[in-house]
């Protein structure tokens, strides 16, 4: 019997999220029925989280046990071969029993692309948010730092009803290592690195970055909102377009 | 009566190509009832050409006549605002009545993209063929320097049934001003610019010039395959989603 890591990128756009639902197509579901033609069992692979509609990834991590004879580098060519060209498996390794997608992750990365200039081209619209009005950008970076270290993110946290059923901590306390955002050519794009993330919580900080660069907020009010502990003080929830699940930590 | 002539770019996948069918997702319908919504007017646009299901454009040109008051310019975020983000206008300017983005156009630009690594990013899928195996690709770049000139086209032409119907000269003679391959990272790029193109004549030179990469065909079987106006000594037509028509010239 082995524990193997996967290593994920998908095209959010074509999947109805992360997490396996009857008659949708999901990237887990596609996964386990993938796994299922190569070994004949019935699986239901272990992400590092779940990713919601329309949400990317570069570097998903997942773990299924399997017991078939397969060789384990074999994996990544025999699923690549069966899976849809949105989800490719770009590596795959042997882990000890104990290793788990989720509760072994120590860290993840976020990346949130917004696409500034007037029009936006076809090629991109499925992997950016496009938002072309003014913004203060150097606003919004200082208003970025302000949210590092840990804190109660309960404000920026979607109400998530699948909590407790998987075991999480109860506590919407989480550390954030560093966030940050930049240009970088016609895209701003904002990089996140914590120790866990909240339901919808990269994409309600985005949107509460976003007040401060239309100067709706100041850049203190950023402080004030994460102190406050009420979803209602923060900023509405961006597009899932944008946003990629950079990598996971372990 | 303005005839007007707009620069588009579109995301082929989305789209049964550009002709008009009806219960079809089609770039020219979509186009017309764009511009109904805005001008109340019942109109087919003119397309240089049509491209096939799943091939992209960065810079097709379309043509309309409208009596409507909207002024020129206010056209381009007009049509943006009601067409799919997988259409963009670009820009729109008022021409001569005699201007035809079709017979008007004097030369086009197509470009082919073929991803060679062996695992295809889901992000590209849609907009590259994946084509990982050995090529010789110094080959394959003499191969394309063959068929600059003009020359009859039929061995690398499709069938067209539509071929006649739109006033289309019956010969297959066209004029081929530049075929060159390139690397561009990860990418085998295939541009070719020419007074014309038949029926899937890109997708079928890309196809020959594959042949000649695999070494199934020497270099020299170009000019062969070219004398014999005969479709079935080239090699099979590629898919679509890695062509893109560049532009138009007049």
């Amino acid at each position: 019997m082995r524990n193997l890591k996967l290593i994920l990128a998908y095209d959010g756009a074509d999947f109805s999220g992360w997490q396996v639902q009857p008659d949708t197509n999901t990237v887990q579901g596609t996964l386990a029925s993938a796994i299922g033609r190569i070994t004949g069992e019935k699986v239901l692979p272990q992400g590092s989280g779940r990713t919601d509609a329309g949400v990317h990834a570069l570097a998903q991590v997942m773990t299924f046990v399997t017991e078939s004879s397969v060789p384990t580098q074999n994996f990544v060519k025999a699923l690549n071969d069966v899976l849809p060209p949105s989800i490719r498996v770009l590596g795959v390794s042997e882990m000890p029993a104990e290793f788990h997608a989720r509760h072994s992750a120590r860290a993840k990365t976020y990346r949130y692309r917004i696409y500034r200039e007037s029009i936006c081209p076809p090629f991109l619209a499925r992997y950016v948010w496009h938002y072309p009005y003014r913004l203060d950008e150097a606003a919004m970076a200082r208003g970025a730092g302000l949210v590092v270290g840990e804190n109660d993110f309960t404000s920026f946290a979607a109400v998530d009803p699948e909590r407790g059923r998987e075991g999480d901590p109860i506590s919407n306390v989480r550390t954030i290592f560093s966030s940050k955002w930049e240009r970088v050519d016609d895209e701003l794009v904002y990089t996140v690195r914590g120790s866990g993330f909240l339901h919808h919580m990269v994409r309600n900080l985005v949107g509460t970055f976003i007040l401060v660069g239309r100067s709706t907020l100041q850049v203190g009010d950023v402080t004030t909102i994460l102190a406050a502990r009420d979803r209602s003080a923060a900023g509405a929830t961006v597009p899932a377009s944008g946003l990629y699940l950079v990598g996971v930590e372990y």
